[in-house]
């Protein structure tokens, strides 16, 4: 079963990922803070035996969405090493505050890591779903579907006037969060990234970095999403980072053929020394490796480079970060051992590739 | 035939090549700056008949030196375009002054490019001898052997005081400038570089950066040559540079060494960044292309770079100069032109290697 970051999805020229995580509370248990421990642990198991037992539920969920939910498996947090939390992190399948909880939690996640349920995070329920490409609205449908049949079988707490109640208050009404990470290289090297950030964050969208330890936004990887949750449906929400979405696309690709039409030996250039550099280096820091990555990325796209795919990058890009690399080399690695093993790990990719 | 530069001589992990060369004047004609149009068209044809006819010659020539002589031929540098000139003055055979002087001057050299005499420059004669590696001893012997050959049919203008009168008393005595073209990464990298130029200059040898036009030692690349000519045999002029040429080799040496000892990985990064660069960049400057070059030939060296030869670098080194890759592109070219060309040169030259 391929992970769903390996595979491309729709726009793969600009859009990484979608993604849509549902806060939901139980009526019938307070707030994670306010919890005991018997509680927590009640809230655990109720929730890990209606995933387990998929079967025979209710009609309304599509085929396709079905078979994904019946393979969610349980993950226990407190049995993972150090490494193995990490890992899970980075693949935005859980945030770094539930790994280190010292509440009684867990993680229900399908074997593509489409599907990953945090229970007894911030709230009983974090519903996850990530697909790649653009496909927020398939994102959506699946989430929908999994709260459809949680909320089936375990009433959440719900008001007629504020919709979802959850533990902050941002996340109340549709307890949703719709986000897309998306790949500006030429946005960022024009310099109308700052310009893009500005109207976003005008229209109510979020936009962050991502993977970045030390810069905002490492491998110009930009993720947005909504602000608002209250005061509109789901839909709504969904439209709105879609149409958002596609004007950022729309704009990457313009900027795209513009720096290709003004100086094409210039953008060859850069790219293929940094796919020099990506390709032979012997030791490559985390910043540079995204930076360097980000380019041949976009020469992949402009059809500079042809002999490596996107695929490869996607699974590079999540090969070199920290714990991947830890994981990889089965021990914890000091940073010198890391941006040695990067270099390692890429040029094993790409001569494969 | 090969050209010397292609070729790898003794010591050729550090030493480029081996220089020797003569200024000498005839007894019979005024020097160079006095001289009518008439005897300098006489001293250029009587220079140029006694050339075209070695055969016959005296004994005491070894038949190699002899063989080299007999290749020898005539170029007419009033007959030559701009850029076959600047071609001739890359390759050292002859000096900038030399194409562009109103003189009736002529070039005598031999098919290898090992001999080159250059007729009414600033002297009557500049008698030049290149060798590849470290044949500093050689490249004097030849020229030894042409001087003297030269003699036999042309009396030098000589005091018993003074030795070979030349136009610039620096030249006095022996009338020779023996040098070494050297490759000093390790020297440059760590530092050490200064140091050693302090030495040499107190022992009575200058140091020069060679083919940079912005830098002073482009692609690390040093020529060491003796600055006195007057009050010492020409076997004592040889030996000291030979001397102290192999000091500086040996101190090279031991600081590659030391540097791969230090930090292989380090090393590794550095090498294989810049081959990485070398081989896929679209535009290299170039000063750029000197430094990238000095890298990758200490890694061919330190056995990092296997898949190259020193040839090839040899060969490189020469033609992406900016006449050559003119030359080669058959038409005058901008920079920009000449820094795609540049690498478009590299990557040729690379990929048949």
């Amino acid at each position: 079963m391929t992970q769903w970051y390996i595979e491309n999805g729709p726009e793969s020229d600009v859009v990484i990922s979608s993604r849509v995580r549902l806060a939901r509370n139980f009526e019938s248990y307070p707030f994670s803070s306010k919890m005991e421990k018997e509680q927590e642990d009640k809230v655990l198991s109720k929730v890990k035996n209606a995933m387990m037992n998929v079967n025979g539920i209710i009609n309304d969920i599509s085929k396709d969405d079905k078979s994904i939910m019946r393979d969610v498996i349980f993950v226990d947090i407190k049995n993972l090493d150090v490494i193995e939390k990490q890992v899970l992190v980075e693949k935005h399948l859980v945030s770094p505050e539930f790994v280190e909880s010292e509440r009684i939690n867990g993680l229900l996640i399908s074997k593509d890591e489409r599907i990953s349920i945090m229970v007894n995070e911030e709230d009983h329920l974090r519903i996850q779903c990530l697909f790649p490409g653009m496909q927020i609205q398939n994102a959506w449908k699946l989430c929908d579907s999994i709260d459809s049949f949680i909320d089936s079988k375990l009433k959440f707490a719900f008001s007629k006037e504020l919709g979802y109640l959850t533990c902050c208050p941002t996340n109340l009404g549709t307890g949703m969060r719709a986000s897309v990470m998306l790949h500006l290289p030429a946005l960022a090297i024009t310099g109308y990234i700052r310009g893009m950030l500005d109207a976003c964050s005008k229209l109510g969208v979020a936009v962050r970095g991502l993977y970045g330890e030390n810069s905002e936004a490492s491998g110009n990887m930009f993720q947005i999403s909504n602000q608002v949750t209250l005061g509109l449906t789901e839909e709504e929400i969904i439209t709105n980072i879609t149409n958002i979405a596609f004007q950022v696309v729309e704009q990457e690709r313009s900027l795209r053929k513009d720096l290709f039409k003004q100086n094409s030996f210039r953008l060859n250039d850069m790219v293929f020394r940094s796919y020099g550099i990506f390709s032979n280096a012997r030791i490559i820091s985390s910043d540079e490796g995204m930076k360097l990555l980000s380019d041949v990325r976009l020469g992949i796209d402009m059809g500079i480079i042809t002999d490596i795919t996107l695929e490869t990058i996607n699974e590079i890009m999540l090969l070199i970060q920290p714990a991947n690399l830890q994981k990889l080399a089965g021990r914890l690695l000091n940073q010198d051992e890391r941006d040695i093993m990067r270099a390692e790990v890429i040029r094993g990719k790409l001569a494969k590739a």
